[in-house]
């Protein structure tokens, strides 16, 4: 019988009314056929009143102890939605991260998923078990509970469906799929009815807040069909056969009509930071870049442009606006290594994307997106570009317009 | 180096601020020599809380996941007191019950401890680490979380001393330790120095609601010197050398100045039923109690009087008063097969204990208690003795004149 893993984020389980609501779901997927494992978040609030306690208790706390705080939420949950199924009648039972094992690696408070024994689940499906297991967890080579970080609970399921063998993996969210663009600023965006992997990736990279990017490479990597959709649909409402409302993200060969440009992204959370006349000498892009690393400052975008004379260069990059201040000291502590002569910066920007896997095979998508933004005014400040995406940094004020514009320019605009 | 169990329970780790004082007591342990285990309840109305959730999510609730659920509140408090421990310099780790383990069997719910292998932890403590243990669980053979029941904490931190060799178990609590009674009820009630195991068990079946019964039970199977105290005092302010405030339970060996009485307890929880004229046969009680303990219906005293003409005998018993509506269906139902002609009922009945292991070497205390209350025009009911104690069953009114007509009778009266 095939499987399918269902995900039910915290506001989908937010209270104990949710969480039998979730229940009425998993019995519609049962009916339908499937065998069901079923991941769950920490109800809505929990995980933030958990690191509350454990920052009130020390600012420099253990990663270790935070994981056994923080993970208590999903193991309350899990238990929860297993009573609420046999409270239906369904055969049902939680799983622990360290029961099944899934086994993580020891980077305490961020663990990777390293493996998971899907045996004892599989064995408890085909008994017509339902697994409900915690998400956002696993157990440490210490033998101690590791958490995957915020939004881990996606990784979970996505690493569980891989493990189990699943036709699917279902996310169920706030939201109820994946957009041309933010809805909030663009009325006309539309549901995605598809999205490859690929796109899902950039769009998750680039600001997209519905899956953890982590998540998605998890997918690619083993394949995995996820379906991003609405918890909060009557579960009595929706069609037995047929597509229900939500968003396919699979592998670009189930795409059949393929489009150019399948979204545009944004993120406001950059900085940009600029180096004027840096000697241009080999060997000044480590000065510049392996002192950041160090400090653990994520750098994006990088453009380099050679000056007139060729003796000196101006270097522009983006950096997370959070890591904007170190990334500044950094560069001032090096002055002497690298040697600019000034540095410039802004945390008034904004990334602009425009992503599609069609972009492969056309031509021209960046020059159409240039020729729009500059017929509304719209100064370009660093521009990046891979197989299917295109980047522009722009003035943070421009952001939504220059969304408006490049979602109609491409034709995404629902009619 | 001797070894440490200090217990906190939920009002002394409810929040924050007393979960940092708890880490200032075992400072204040560690500083004194010993190495330190420390066993944590979840805080102050976590666990009402969590035991709400499954309720409210089913009436009838899966023991194994009411454990999954109600667990987490012990695992989060153990967390963050490693945490402040950490804080203040101090080497400190969290054990869950299924990381040690303690071995419980599958009685989910109220399960009892068969095992704990103490090796990593005197491993541990023998590194200078303090353990930070979650109290009230274990792994049940299913390889699933137990919990032990209400107060289980108590039992969880008696049999961790008893398995890594304890010199004593400190049972941090509200109260300063064992009163002669309840100094609600008898102002100038006294604290006891010391008391022996067979005295706090009696003390602790029969009301005083300080201890589990079960972690005296097996503090008196293990020897393990249990000490009841404060935790609200300063830490500061607790003497270095020489005893605290507090009760030392212990083998009677240990007190060298024996009472004849030590306590006086009272339970107002408790239902009288009278069988009126039952054939006085072979078989009879067998048949009274044997469907009682089918439904089980816990039965404490029995009185049973045989009539005049020895024809017919009247038999009284005493049940909880929770279990009383049950155990008058369970006789009603009987009543062809028992053969008794009326049946009679009270629940506004009391339950009044005199305890001490001095009665086995002095005669007439008894008849001391029987005069002293019928000087006060108290009814007895029944009565039941052992060989450390005697109870009556008078009227739920009389119950405060009782206890303090025998506090004051045999001398536990502060002066």
């Amino acid at each position: 019988m095939a499987r399918l893993v269902m995900k039910f984020g915290g506001t989908s389980v937010a209270d104990i009314e949710r969480i039998k609501n979730v229940a009425q779901h998993v019995k519609r997927e049962l009916e339908a056929g499937y065998e069901v494992a079923v991941v769950v978040s920490a109800m809505s609030g929990v995980t933030n009143q958990l690191v509350g306690w454990t920052r009130e208790t020390s600012a420099l706390h253990d990663a270790r102890e935070y994981d056994a705080v923080v993970s208590s939420g999903e193991q309350v949950t899990s238990g929860l939605l297993a009573i609420a199924l046999q409270d239906i009648g369904i055969n049902a039972r939680s799983w622990q991260g360290w029961q099944i094992p899934i086994l993580t690696d020891s980077a305490h408070g961020a663990a990777r998923i390293l493996e998971i024994d899907g045996t004892k689940l599989v064995e408890r499906l085909a008994q017509g078990q339902v697994a409900v297991i915690a998400g956002f967890q696993g157990l440490a080579p210490d033998g101690r509970i590791a958490t995957l970080g915020r939004g881990g609970s996606d990784t979970s399921a996505v690493a569980i469906a891989a493990a189990i063998g699943a036709e699917r993996c279902d996310i169920y969210t706030d939201v109820d799929g994946v957009y041309t663009t933010d809805p909030r600023i663009v009325p006309k965006a539309r549901r995605l009815a598809r999205i490859a992997f690929e796109e899902m990736l950039e769009m998750a990279s680039l600001g997209a807040k519905i899956l953890q990017v982590r998540s998605v490479e998890l997918a690619m990597v083993h394949n995995v069909r996820t379906f991003v959709r609405s918890s909060f649909e009557d579960p009595a409402s929706i069609p037995r056969n047929g597509e229900p409302p939500g968003t396919l993200i699979c592998d670009e060969e189930e795409i059949v009509e393929k489009q150019t440009v399948t979204g545009i992204a944004y993120s406001r959370d950059e900085a940009q930071i600029s180096l004027r006349r840096v000697a241009d000498k080999p060997g000044v892009a480590a000065a510049v870049f392996g002192p950041l690393a160090e400090a653990h400052v994520n750098v994006d975008m990088i453009v380099q442009n050679i000056s007139e004379d060729g003796s000196t260069t101006d270097m522009t990059f983006t950096v997370p606006t959070a890591e904007y201040e170190r990334a500044r000291k950094v560069l001032n502590d090096s002055r002497e290594a690298i040697g600019y002569e000034v540095v410039q910066g802004s945390t008034d920007v904004a990334k602009v994307s425009v992503i599609g896997i069609g972009m492969r095979s056309h031509a021209g998508v960046a020059a159409e997106a240039f020729r729009a933004l500059a017929s509304k005014g719209i100064n370009i400040r660093a521009i990046t570009t891979s197989e299917i995406k295109i980047s522009v940094l722009i003035d943070a004020s421009y952001t939504e317009l220059a969304v408006r514009t490049l979602h109609s320019v491409y034709g995404l605009d629902k009619v």
